[in-house]
């Protein structure tokens, strides 16, 4: 079989990270391990933090071994798939002004991608409730002063997504919706709760992809600091 | 041009009127103006109520002019585009037990589509709340306590239809969702709102065809009649 | 690696299931087993009783493993993949109301999760038929008068779903169609069946969710209590 | 403004027609008066049988003034929307072979076009029911035997389709469903129809394009005739 | 664990075979090898032949192992996915009557299913063409002596489907088109083959669910035979 | 005719607009004249502003002959087709913060929305570019100093959307992607402009509903503003 | 009312035909009739070329109308909807290397959208066949050597598309599928026949959106020029 | 079991590739080892060159076992999936006119079945840059010149597919798009991606299928042959 020299093609983007002041982020799913650790190499010898986000399980344990010593330098979280080096370091600014809510439990892995994220970005003390889903309204309710001042509001959920609608129409803040993929029937995939994002009636409410945890995140930190 | 002769091939089911105890409503849309002024004569020499939705203003003129002195009978609504004659009788066992609920006035025509079917078929004193989208949630949560004890509401939303949660976390009785075809971008035609619907992580809602708030009614006077 | 800390994050929805009536339960999939043996633990504590679906036969395995002594308080069941610990007391007014219909020995999963959570939610001498396609419409016409008077039939079908108008046309009470996500090509994960209930031409047939067995069931329970 | 010389670019298929058995038919919908015209002519110089489908009362008035003295050739059903000039030889081995059944009376367009489709292919003597939709099941029943012995069906329906697996399950001769547009919300277009013809559970169903009552005319004819 | 007691419920429909002149069918994916062990039982204490569809290799080796001595009358073949105890007798009406094409070698497991369901009901001397797409359309063109006078052509295609359209137009008899599921990209699923045999701009063609080479056969048989 | 009394319905949200800082905005389309006359008069008696939107040219023209003296109060402008009266005071923190750019010239009267409805809010000095499509790079590298510095640009795109992953790799601020349904074929009603959005490859683009410029607008004003 | 003051905003992409060697053409649906004369007028300032497409005839004449004398210098043709001033020079490599090719006379439009591009663009003597759709195959092969030396074959069809498959089988040139929106059914909006092109098992056949016939022109001289 | 004999049905299409001067070039996705087995070996004994694109590792391996001493004529890559025997004699018109671009390294394997099938079908020296996504618009401008001169470039990308129509402003020559399936949520099964392709604002973008990179290949080589 013949060897394929993908490396010598590769063009990270290390220039945008210093452009944009966001340090580097890299999806994991759909690289090969061989990939990974390459670009882990790559990163520590550049001495730049770097966060891997869809890592499951299996190719992380794969990426640690193969990474060797470097593996220390890696802190993994099986819940939201994400991997670390290094962060940020915490910016004033971002202090206390962004909330994290989801609807269920199974949307845990998605809103603790979003904190993990948020923290690797330099923001600390993120507010985050979870199991707050509207059929239970009181318990939303119940700890709506714990997010109505915040600036950012990221809402993770899937089903139908009632969350963005429902909490954009009591916080005074800007509503960062995540549709997640959980869910079965019309609500495979995330669609029904991406369509009830992006239609919703209650003004201020913006969306990302579905599952897309990180990019909330990123548009959490660009709307909170001055780009000048 | 030849003349096509449909009269002799229908066979319109008076009988399954009799045998539900539904009376017979008929869908407007698709029909000729001479199909429904024919429809209606058949009704009205058998001393029939009759139901027409979906007639739109300009063939509700045409038809109440094609009827003659039938025309009197009539009782047109351009708002909820449906015309009666006669009805039941109002039944003591549904008196009071049914709510509508709508969430802004641009789905005023299906929730009132679904009040009119309703007292055609015998419904009395429907509490009929509009403009009470989760938007502003303290709209729904103020008049909630004259819906909470209702024994079936009908839910009425399009955009994204988190109406249908919010109402299902907060009353006891059952809640039949009907989305509507209000909205624009991903939610034009209503597939957002029936998405929602169906998706709704709260236990208890069951839900009709986008629009079809005269499918919402016969729903609930069933659920509320003993069949025996 | 790190641990993530998620228990300290749950709201559990108990006030939710004394508000309503309806006992807890638990969309397993898409949970850990951690999570799971949890919330299992949690309910045990509150002796409060407990449905789990959609847990496959391997993580009910594992689950039951997790729980050690309390495993013995779980009824599961793997071709409703149900799990039950407790149920609510019987109810005089919900006896021998419902009826239970399926299209093909397929839809038996679905069928009896709703079979199941009748039972659970207090539902006793709920009559079922399994088998009674439309392809064969004598299998259903010889049975119909076994349901014909039920006041709920919860009507259970995949492929293209022409049960539920068939049904509906047949017996006097609500008919709350399940499409199941049985079948291929274009009825591969329901949507055809789903359609089929939607636009039925019957009035007084309304769905839930493609496969909801236990969301049928309380959707009938709620139609056949009074909330006050 | 430039004039455009399409006519000298078109090849019309009359050797189709002579080669497959099958006269000549034409889609009128999408194309200008000023072509059908020319198609007309063109017929009427070859002393050819033509079929017009899908010609609407409007253009079909236009057609008519175009073709001055040939107009009294055109024999045009506006139900059916279909224009003939001339028509096979009746032909013994098809006649009292096929019915065609109808859901409702919107359906009425497309099976009418079935119906004239057919006599124009030389069919005589077609069953033909209308309003025999299966929320009514007793109007199918009671009429089956007129339909049970044909060698083929042609069943038109719209809104949910259940029509073709009832009627599949009761006759003993190939059904060709014919999907049609009729219907609103899930069912608009025609797809819900569509995928219950195609998903049927019912041996024995083919179906054709939403709409088709001509396809299924031609379908029917080359299932009953010898190609040798 | 509880024993779920499903066999009682279930009422297969030996009557439906006995009355359309269809032996027995059964799409065995979606079934236990429990069930469709209880199935086999069954039919082999009527002394009833028997149809397995859409059974993989390895629920076929376990229901083999399950079925002890009545092993040995099953005939599997894994191409096809069938398991076949018995058949109908040849008849004379059928002989010679039906081809089978295929577009490309992976359609070849449906178009194999088809000619094993049309031998199980009584056709023999099916001609059957594979690898004839119109990709080197003189493949087909130097073949279709051999099919053209055949009074019905089964076409089996996935991709983009154009085999439907030109086969259409080659041969003399009635087209039934299986759109497979073989394809990627805008093709998987079978949904461009679909809707290729819908749109087919040639009369005659009548189309079945995507895979379902079973159905096509059972309509090819009944537009052969007479029912009377 | 039966008179419908809705007016007493309705439950303007007059009190969010006094909770979340944002004054009043209707969307039009889908209402009547009627409705809005009415809207208008009752924003005009409490003398709050109010902004309408998607008010087509003809409506708008039938609103003003509605109101008699009160039309002097609105500011209409038909390419956006907004609707005005009064607005809130310009505010400092907004003024030069934000920028507007649309990718082609059909998407001005969507840019122009987001426009309006920025100077209604109270942002003034926004800097607008129309006509930077990518097919024409420089379009937009020659100007992207007018935007770079801007906290949020809003991004305004139909056809393939590519603009908002450009734009978003160019400048520092956060970018509100507004799809818009400027297209045919793939790109009609602007579903691929808003996928495209959504799996954007650049990191900080949200989006709100196709074609929703006030929704943008109020996103932006809500991450500029400090809530406390 | 205010004027909305658009012409400051647009930033015309003269520079884009300069750099391509593609002339200048601007799609004028979705543009108002003012903005299209104020292009036109700046074109004949710059004496540069220019061609509209999708011009209907309503917003054409009202062009005319607008443009005073300058509409002499405009070629307006009705079928393919396209406005011309002026045209590039015909260039030597281009003559007679390039077939249009459509399946049916309701392609004509697209078809001679793509004609007419072409002779815009430089390149004379295109062989344009119409109405050779493979149901009648015959009409293709009697012709394909007229097009099968050519070096590019455009090819146009809606419906199911099998035009495209069949042409690149035929022809040794690369094939440019252009879908139309021609069908009803499963075909409207030309999806049927875009996923034809995709899925197409012929390989060399790439793909335009639906309807772009001046796409395709511009593809094909883009594939016979020497860029250098 | 019976054994079933399709070797003999197989009609391998060697022709075309004489015909049309492309050698062959198998999909082996939905093809069993053993088919695939009997394929190399008839390519063998006719001493023809062979490409076999979508073969995985794991039946590539088992593929080699089959083939004995044959294995070692076969060059396997595991990141292009590809395997190749022999191939075309370098041809000097195709050299240095070729340019592969890709967004992402998660486009790798589609781009190197790119670039793998245009070696085998003769083109040397192509330009090959991956990680040149508009994210970091930076990397592309960079490289422009490599590729702005290339008669063709192929542009791989899922996602968002933004580089297509940047791609195309940029260079001269024609652009193949080939949009992957590489993306999560609205990008999943590259959607996003192939509708950017087709909706691109720059004229002289064409498409292919999801991840065909070898379709894009064989279009590239008959842009840039002559037919004659």
């Amino acid at each position: 079989m013949s060897e394929s020299q993908t490396p010598s093609w590769l063009h990270f983007d290390w220039a945008r990270a210093e452009r944009t002041g966001l340090p580097e982020a890299v999806l994991a799913c759909g690289k090969s391990v061989a990939q990974l650790a390459e670009i882990v190499a790559a990163a520590n010898a550049r001495e730049a933090p770097l966060l891997l986000t869809r890592l499951e399980s299996a190719p992380a344990a794969e990426l640690l071994g193969a990474l060797g010593e470097l593996a220390a330098e890696i802190d993994y979280d099986p819940v939201s798939r994400t991997a670390v080096t290094g962060r940020q370091a915490a910016r004033a600014e971002l202090d206390g002004t962004i909330a994290v809510v989801a609807a269920g439990s199974s949307d845990l892995p998605v809103a603790q991608e979003a904190v993990r994220s948020l923290a690797y970005l330099g923001a600390d003390n993120v507010e985050c409730l979870v199991d707050v889903g509207v059929a239970g309204l009181w318990r939303l309710l119940d700890r709506v002063e714990l997010i109505s001042e915040r600036r950012v509001t990221i809402a993770v959920a899937g089903m139908e997504g009632a969350l963005f609608s429902v909490v954009a129409g009591l916080v005074k803040g800007v509503v960062v919706a995540v549709p997640t993929s959980v869910g079965y029937g019309v609500s495979v995939g995330g669609q029904a709760a991406l369509s009830s994002a992006l239609a919703s009636c209650a003004p201020g409410v913006v969306t990302v992809n579905i599952d897309n945890g990180f990019g909330a995140a990123c548009a959490a930190i660009k709307m909170l600091r001055s780009p000048v």
